[in-house]
């Protein structure tokens, strides 16, 4: 199974916001193709272009607009999925997918913190990937397994705070968010919430980041993955704005640095998806502004095509030592474009070939 | 000097976003009158009606239509100055006018930190007022004296520190904030800058909150305020708000406490504004909000006719123990009304009346 | 029936945005006193405390936090109820109310192009009250009857059109409506579709203009409203706004007319609450504004405590003769307080006390 | 001179949000490379990295970043201007320009209704640009002239009444636009007036529609444009959006048409742009929008790369016989992206070949 053929995809929840992004991301991607589209609305049966209210610049691409919208559960036409369900739809129904054998690459929450599930950002822990053994090795396993993105402020921060894990640990993180109204979905926040206004509440969302963080930088362990015996600390905010979380940190490290070496170590940062090429992987998955005013999410969120965050205002700090401003698009790097990159992380590691002949036979019982 | 006469009072800055606030909030106002208004841009000459562009709802009040803006430089025909001069010019200007012999209540940054000029929240540190005797004893002293309110993020986060401080001591702050667009004045933030965007950067600001936070929670020591020795941290935002302040804050306390002494140490904050019953003060210094998405700008800003801070999400803190959220309005509580109370509290306690007798024969020599 | 008595008022819609503003308005009403709430939503059954989401900026009234919510069907305790009701909901729910002789102070769009329903704004076309003696006449009227006032925009638009009507004639009306975010209730418009954007659609709006406009400003024939004979053409578009619809009107003038004479007889115009000193009734229905960039939502929409009608740009315009902005509060001015002064009218004008001895026989028969 | 050589280009106004797209639309062009940067405030002198506030996503093109900036007058080492000074020192610096030789491509408004300046939509009026004849046969010519393009809003207009021109004739348009905030240039619009907010006023902005549209739309006749006799009516209002005019007309037009022939004449329209395949030409000039809710600014500003405008709504109209909305891309079709149109014109038509020989000896005279 080489990277020169493309992967046939179904997408779960594809009318939503992530999902409008998986169909756009995906239009011209060189190993994913769409082939199926799911949904666990109303919408079901209809034509995506009748069912979907499609709120992103340049219009619904063409290619979906007459395939039919089918219910979230197996068997669905595509030999993975994509999938941006609620939480609690999710739960049942990438379940159900991973038993019958699809590999499952998720944005939902729902099993992000399971043990044997890896909770993956190509850049920072390719290695938690091998959690996969153990849901293959699962008696009644037909070769699907579910792997998941962080939560998307998560996301932002954590591909921050890697390098500065690597080279000097960190033993304390204070991360203040002011995220943007597409982190809500749509149709998400209501307007006369957000104009002129800020709220100081996201459901879930500073639990998410202080579980999700320590897992991530956790240590892979062969058999499981230990928790980054960091504090981590989040006080969450949706702001009046479009696209682009940004994410105030400051940080406790664990050997003393100089500025210099903190900025090097964010500039210098690559990972896997670099050194591999992976399609969807910026060349900088890290970008240092060293302009006093930046980065802002209206100048910085599109930076790597939506995939490289912007990292600002490096300084001392006078309580945890240091501190800076980390941006990325909530929806590209933070949901969609994390997905995908996931996916072709598994190709490019094989993980997607070692399914290959399990579904294939699944491909037969499913008709 | 009874508190039933009433201050002649002069504007400094009037034509600007909170001079308006002044000439707004002294419309009515039982013991101070406007008699006097100036402004350093090239406004001066013309009538107020003619030269100001004015900004806020409900139109400008009619008593100060037709009065003459004066240069910021005495003298004027007032008792005492309100000023909210940009910090260059009003470095020069208050200081002519206390020199002059008039009592100077500044809005501006240019003399906060000076040793002998009380940086002022009426319910946080009133005995600081005992800082006018070194300014009065001065060689050559007219009576005159300049007094100061914070910053406005500073003036929200500090009163929603000082019963921590009170009750339990404070080691440690960790304050990041997201400020209102008001706070740059007028015209102030470009919209293009803020439209669907958040500026990660106010200049000076930082700073301001680091410094003068440590002042006002010092200790008065008869010649002089001794910083409080707690660490203080700032990351400042301007998101697209047109007023109010939210402060995510995080603190280290000096001795344990349970969260419900904390909320009950906020609810139950009163200060001598509000045992003296000035015209300004709040019933409650301080407002607890229990719901989980207060305090906002918009739903909250406006709390004790702006003069209240609310305060919520009060909860323990995986870094620094416990952290919680405030909100205040930035150019009321924060500017204009502080300045207006600090005023309030000066003829409450006898220090406009210490200076009657100078200003007298000061009023005579300025002719 | 004096108009010093009270008026037990009970709200349908209470939780919602016109519905708040309902319970606000009359919280310190000298003639009406809220005595029950309804509401068509999951909400009944609770106290108002509970289901609410309050969304106005001061906090919930204390008066109604322990009110339960009872659903939206005779019989309520009260003697009138104003209503903002959905359409759908309205038409069943107001039916009945009437029938079983409420009298009916609508918001709702549901009956307003009744023939024997008045669409009522009490500077405009107060004789129109003379309708409800048709309602009353119907067999087996118990006392009720039904009172509406136009949809948010018509209102605007037809208070600033009424003294051009009588004075010149209106043969044509062309308005463009940028209308704000809370005409549409909450949560209403989804803020990912109103920031930095503008909506060139509001369902229905433009019809509802176009016919309100021609009932409002047409003659009272004693059994029947004659619709104006004038074109009313009307664009409507939503902008990121929070309260405050502006009207851009074109007008063709069955007579000519100078400019001064277009300006004076807006400034001049009054009507009856005027004359009768109704409590809610500004003491100027329109307010001309002269500044060229005037009027604005965010500096005018509260003239009047949100009652008046701000106009400006007044000008001779190339197609249609004349031209000008209408400004004004879409949710007092446009809902809430278009109700409440149309039951002060009715009070004042004998409507309400027609019914008593019906509705105190009915209150009999409903138990 | 033919297509496949590059011409070298001089922005003035190149620090100005106008001038930022010049250079970015100019930074892959096939036919233009910038060897020059010009403007009138105090960045002269230094490099464009320093001193310009690049204000759009995705960071400054490297190409310009250390190129100095020079004064707005004669001689820039350069062969073509392209201008988007402010009117007062356009007035000068252009002329100074064309009569120095250089042909000058404008975004000014300075000299757009001098009768022997074309004022340019190429896909609506090439042909006016035979009114280059009669400059370049003034006495004293070098072989420089002007070339204009036309305010933001009257281009969005004008570009979809063309096809109504041609097709039915229109005796009256009446046009009430809602304006982005980008249309003011940078910093331009102070936050504090547009947040929650509409401007009705927009200076001179009315006026240059009117004139502008009939020059556009009128007749060239040989020597002389003759203005359209059409009447048109502008009503301008700023909103609070980035990017992208929104344009609600109503047409009278001379011949009836029913609205399936208007939508039809909008989508086939296309001019000589499309046919002679510039390179800055969308395929389509006019997209229309079926949907009952487009054009809105952030989904429908980016169609055709910026340079399409999207035309909706398309009705009946009670007044003015038919309506509809038009949106454009303000600062891309409306201003930079025009002018560099304008530019490909000139060359594919030759008339920057006709000046060449003498541009080649005022090359010689200007050193």
């Amino acid at each position: 199974m080489g990277a020169d053929r493309k992967y046939q995809v179904g997408i779960l929840g594809a009318t939503g916001m992530v999902g409008q992004w998986f169909i756009r991301l995906l239009e011209n991607h060189p190993q994913f193709t769409v082939t199926a589209l799911a949904a666990s609305d109303r919408s079901q049966g209809k034509t995506y272009g009748q069912a979907c209210a499609w709120r992103l610049p340049g219009g619904m691409p063409s290619y979906v607009r007459s395939m039919v919208i089918h219910p979230p559960h197996p068997p669905l036409d595509c030999e993975i999925i994509f999938s941006s369900l609620p939480a609690d739809i999710a739960k049942k129904s990438e379940a159900a997918f991973a038993e019958a054998g699809y590999p499952v690459i998720s944005n939902s929450s729902a099993f992000r913190m399971e043990p044997a599930v890896p909770l993956l950002i190509p850049e920072v822990n390719p290695d938690h990937l091998g959690l996969l053994d153990i849901q293959l090795r699962e008696p009644g396993s037909n070769g699907g397994f579910l792997v998941t993105n962080p939560n998307c402020s998560t996301i932002v921060l954590t591909l921050a705070l890697a390098p500065l894990q690597v080279k000097f640990g960190i033993e304390a993180v204070a991360a203040t968010t002011l995220q943007a109204i597409s982190g809500a979905g749509y149709p998400g926040v209501a307007s006369l919430d957000i104009t002129d206004n800020v709220l100081p509440f996201i459901e879930h969302e500073e639990e998410k980041i202080q579980q999700e963080t320590r897992k991530i930088l956790g240590l892979y362990r062969g058999d499981r993955v230990e928790d980054a015996p960091m504090l981590v600390s989040a006080q969450c905010h949706r702001v009046n704005v479009s696209d682009g979380h940004t994410v105030a940190v400051r940080v406790k490290l664990a050997r003393p640095a100089e500025l210099g070496e903190l900025r090097n170590a964010f500039e210098t940062f690559t990972g896997v998806p670099q050194s591999l090429g992976l399609f969807s992987a910026p060349s900088r998955p890290l970008i240092v502004r060293d302009e006093p005013d930046r980065p802002q999410p209206r100048l910085d969120r599109d930076a790597g095509r939506g995939m490289s965050v912007s990292v600002g205002r490096i300084a001392r700090d006078a309580v945890l030592d240091y501190r800076f401003v980390a941006l990325g698009h909530n929806v590209v790097r933070g949901a969609a474009g994390a997905a995908i990159l996931n996916g072709e992380l598994l190709i490019a590691t094989g993980w997607l070939g070692k399914e290959r002949k399990m579904k294939g036979s699944l491909a037969d019982s499913s008709r």
